[in-house]
């Protein structure tokens, strides 16, 4: 069924050829989220070498072998497993004939899936903000341009009074300036789990550790230093999911400037209106039966994409909820789904 | 109509009645967003007397009938204008002999209506922050106290490992701290239209003011800083529709951390479970049928009004992004609508 | 804290006095809601006269103060016992001397409530469905009129074709003819939870009636038939809330043709497109600072109803998605907070 | 960017590889698509053919290649022509040297697209009623086979009175039987665009017809019949979407009785319950930390799966409901996307 390889002979998401950027396709690759695995079980290992629980020859094989990554053989694995990353440890444990069975030592699925979510949720957040800033930059110079262009004004689409274009444009570049404030303040409070074990408490560390006298805690700091990124002080078998919430409730405001912002240029292209108009390619074809129109369709296409992550946070919302005591796995498939709106939120403000 | 008095004859929301707190019913009245216009009339007036604009009998003709709002006569008027504001000013004109001609002189609507709901939506934002932290304070007693008791943790409801009750409790407490942050942003970010006319380029004052060499943003700023209030730098007839997004889209966090920690009570209060129980009052029924039962009936009602909270902050989503050009009034009757959000936010979490 | 009567110092909902017919006000008020209850219990007495459990005596006793709800008096009761049916049992024992004893015999609360649901379900649908057909009367009426008057078609906001009024406005009849055979399926589908106890097994019918060779499904139609209601055939303690997300959906269905309806002429007002206008009042106000407007408020209205209501399907999903086993009361709460939907749809499409 | 293969080093939807079924895939593949679009064409000029507009040979030759759908040559058109249906008719055409010249005559890419998505809506719906009878099916067995199984019902989550577990199986039953109710009447309310042109007049195909007396509507009978399609009576340029809205609504409605049985299972499954489990395979791995748990996984996916169909329908709403005038393209981009619901909807059911 999975032969890694995918024509379009079979379902492929728009997300994949359509709409979004290569570099946020493959920010949420399979084969990144392993290579942040294994990016992850290396830091573990280096940091209880250091606590002297593993050799170092053996964190030098995992070393050697992290980008390594090997889809087909991983797949096999978890045909018979039914767990990718038990799968994902397997096939790496069989390329490090050293260190290949410390791998994962103490830890549970989560302390290395979530983690590894941290990291790419960063990098796409860090994605999304320079294309933003693209889009301010864009915007101030046009507003500069425009700013003693006069326009009318409508207010429940009936001319009211004058404007200027640089004035109106000032009103979405503010738009997404807010977003941009919301989006810095989101990426920064980017935390993982940190390393605690199936329930929160560090018990596997603890056991581990508790002949050597370093605490858990200790052990973790190590580790995610090495990874760059901070840790919740407390949390269950998995991140607080508050933290997708919060972030798709941002992006989703991105979208929702985008949508305003494309709106009134569809309006303000309709010729009745005749103020503004998209670029439009050389060999582009209005539509097949009116080839001389001038239909606004990228504006069309942000509005569309906008309105399909609006409905994400919900989908956040509805896993940080639900879950019930120190996790339930229903959260899982609907993110796996949901990492499309990243792709989204990458294209759309570029689009404009 | 509405004769101004309202019986369980006819529909009466749950949240004028059964959910929510006084206090927020209160500043959710219609009285008292008509004591907020007023005030904001008054402030305009008082600034637009240091401009030379009106006379100071004028506005202390205003300030003295500033709290006599008459319900009764401005629905009177409303019904031949169809109009709430306006049918405002006419009631309050009809009290200020002196003044009365000089109310909302160069004013648009929305300077009023979208100053007074900012103003109000900085006093809600202040209360749910009040409930909250005595939340967080009853929660953090617990922990201290719940520290060292030994319960079970469980992923996917099955017996995993042993923990505290103070550490889930911590987590809780974890989500409603982020809440915390989350809320005290947004409402630093609160911010009102300012005076910018029917468009937002203050052209109505601009004009009234040409000849005094006085600038509109000057007058915007003293009567802003009467209200104690912060203004938008540009907008367009209102303020930026984003605000009520982003403020629910919080509002609906906490609603979030409300659901999980009640859920969690739900589970734990069931005998199969047997760790946790809420307060039971005395002659309290269980059930109509089966009287001894004890039920979370509060955590399920949090858990029921929780998931109602969600879906708002969609609302605000499209008022913000299908505001076509300067504006347009789709988002009136649905604003009004989604004010219930506010009361259920202020119950809530204190009924945890 | 409830007298019984609000007045606008306190929060009322826009759907007491603003939007909303007052025969759907009428439906969801809390007296209409008990005067449900009581005849449903009546029914049931009769039946359980006719299985030979209670005198006739009794039933008329009954019958005799089925309209005497007193509001007042159940609260009181309420404040103390926190559960409003059996406050309203008490109440209505006090009224009945002979036979206030047998009032709710053998019943779950949700046997009363629910049936009393679906009854008010019911009309109201069948209010929703006049007003609906109302409007392709109208529509109708238009379509023949105008069938050969000839406008502009407009894709992607640009002129495209020729088309007549009457055309397009066949679309709009289209919509809403596909909402009424939806909505006359809904209502065709509306049962009650009939006479099946605490967990729908109808053991406290069973028992009372064992001696009596009465089978509780033969008490149950009888009861049922007076009430002219059907019901499921199996249930947990409530209805299936699937039910409730069916009728939803449909609402959101009509709610959704409303908007694009009333969309399409918020565009042709524009006096950029000039071809249709809504109606205005001789006295009404335009804007406050541009009185000369003529602006689609009544349309604007309806694009924000419409709005609100199409989140609502989703409240019920989640009550029919998340009720655990035999019932969980995390649907109660907001149950009473969605029951505005019902005001929204009877208005909207008429206010077109 | 789109060589037509993609490997895990991009993103890949989970739809794709991970969840739902071959079958559905294959139907929602833009190969596929490509099969309907050109499956269209040929009936098209088939009965133009009958009207004498064009002549046979040039159908035969469209025939004769209506199976060769290059897809890579179409993107090196599209590439170009920035419209993915008109880059499809130039790569048909080159196939075609007597008939290519006759392709989409009269035609608009909606008559085309929209009929083609409604041929493989109904194929697709035909695969989820086959997965839910053959789930009721199921169900129906164990319902019998349990139907004397004593078991406890819980309401509230707490033990309330005896029920049996065929009784409590058929509560599932009857959801899935109103669903499966509501799923034959959408899929018997499938219709097409028919052949109506740009803008729903069928103006193009009368300026073509006008000398051979046929009238446009015999036309496009003939053309549908051949397409075992029904076509609605009026419309714009595109079908109605409500038509989009009311299938989701029905497949959200599925997903709801899947949630609740799952989260039932999820419950029952808890050893504090200890009623009911899932199968396990033989080396199936329960977690990485605690191999020997017995993990509810399927129950839980089908969960987080049923929560990302509930926001489905939403998008439908407003496509329907934002759409102005004869068209607006606002609702391609997010039909694209919103695809994955039906592949989830095949899955979701059976996996239970």
């Amino acid at each position: 069924m999975t032969t890694g390889a995918y024509t379009h002979d079979t379902y492929i998401s728009p997300y994949t050829w359509r709409y979004g950027s290569d570099a946020m396709r493959r920010i949420w690759s399979e084969v990144n989220k392993r290579l942040l695995w294994r990016r992850i079980w290396v830091a573990l290992a280096r940091a209880q070498a250091e606590a002297g629980l593993v050799r170092p020859e053996q964190v030098a094989d995992l070393e050697a072998h992290r980008e390594d990554v090997d889809w087909e053989r991983a797949q096999e694995i978890e045909r018979d497993l039914r767990h990718d990353l038990m799968a994902e440890v397997r096939a790496y444990a069989e390329q490090c004939p050293v260190g290949g069975g410390i791998i994962h030592l103490g830890a549970t699925s989560m302390d290395v899936e979530d983690n590894a979510d941290a990291l790419r949720l960063g990098d796409a957040l860090a994605l999304v903000r320079e294309r933003l800033r693209a889009v301010l930059g864009a915007l101030a110079e046009r507003i500069e341009a425009e700013a003693d262009t006069l326009t009318m004004a409508y207010t429940h689409l009936q001319p009211a009074e004058p404007t200027t274009l640089g004035y109106r444009l000032s009103q979405y570049a503010q738009d997404f300036l807010l977003d941009l404030d919301a989006l810095e303040g989101a990426a920064a409070g980017v935390r993982g789990k940190g390393f605690k074990g199936a329930v929160g408490t560090s018990a596997s560390y603890q056991h581990l550790l508790e002949e050597r006298g370093v605490p858990p805690r200790a052990l973790e700091e190590r580790a995610m230093a090495q990874l760059g990124l901070l840790a919740y002080r407390v949390t269950s078998q998995t991140y607080p999911r508050k933290m997708d919430y919060q972030v798709l409730s941002v992006l989703a405001g991105i979208a929702q400037s985008a949508h305003k912002f494309a709106l009134d240029l569809r309006l303000l292209q309709s010729p009745l209106f005749g103020e503004l108009a998209e670029p439009f390619g050389r060999h582009q074809v209005g539509s097949s039966a009116m080839p001389f129109k001038r239909n606004p369709v990228a504006s069309e296409t942000i509005c569309s994409l906008a309105r399909a992550v609006a409905g994400l946070p919900r989908i956040a919302w509805d896993n940080a909820a639900l879950s019930a005591l120190e996790r339930t796995l229903d959260d899982s498939a609907n993110r796996r789904s949901a990492r499309s709106a990243r792709s989204v939120s990458s294209t759309s403000p570029s689009a404009g």
